[in-house]
């Protein structure tokens, strides 16, 4: 169990840097234990340019769906909407590359405990990332033409 | 020394409290040992509906200034500049409210280490919020009259 959590701050740490070595500014929650007395804060949120993205970081080595608590998607939700802000569910599982799912993407009734979600048709890290910062490029070049 | 960095996050932990009582997002990020290993983290970051407050948060005893250090400065300012938000310097003093300084506000030049800072003429915390949360300011000057 515990090595179970370490890695999921290893990979926590992991997203940090990457979004990091690409311009984004990122804060990274204080751990689980500390969390959970006190007020709800995700695992991390990156910004960029005056974007915010809040993220929860999932670990797992299921090949093709994600169980996630409702509890925690309202959580997420009421940070996001607090925020305005973006919102996802970042997945990383062991040899294959990140995936992220839009908050708006994930549909639950309310009084269903847990919610199963696939993880085909969901983005890439890499192409949220180009995403992010092409639309600050594209601006760009508008500006100057 | 320990009590000291104890007081540090009590402090924190009170203003996370405050601002999200106030309708805003909150993130506090790692403990400072745990930071100092990798990426700089501030101690706060807030969120308003699209805006970004970045603070980092000090708790000193002197009655009418303090010190920082220009590195800490520095890397306050970069994480600013990535996130496009802005960033204060937020500072607790025992029986006192809260002043947030704006890190705009601070001068320094590059060569120096240490620059201290008057804590007058500089925003209350109320008056910060406030501002934010769009009480007119007009309505706030009536109230404090």
């Amino acid at each position: 169990m515990k090595k179970w959590k370490s890695r999921g701050i290893r990979v926590e740490r992991e997203l940090a840097r990457k979004l990091w070595s690409k311009g984004f500014a990122v804060v990274r929650g204080p751990a689980s234990g500390a969390r959970a007395k006190h007020l709800y804060y995700p695992d991390l949120v990156a910004f960029y340019k005056g974007r915010i993205f809040v993220f929860e970081v999932k670990y797992t080595s299921r090949s093709n769906n994600i169980t996630l608590r409702t509890s925690q998607l309202k959580k997420l939700k009421e940070f996001k909407n607090r925020s305005g802000g973006e919102a996802y569910i970042a997945v990383k599982q062991p040899g294959r590359d990140w995936v992220l799912i839009n908050l708006d993407d994930i549909r639950y009734s309310n009084d269903t405990k847990y919610v199963t979600i696939k993880l085909e048709n969901h983005i890439s890290l890499e192409y949220f990332i180009n995403t992010v910062t092409n639309i600050e490029l594209g601006e760009y070049i508008e500006e100057k033409n």
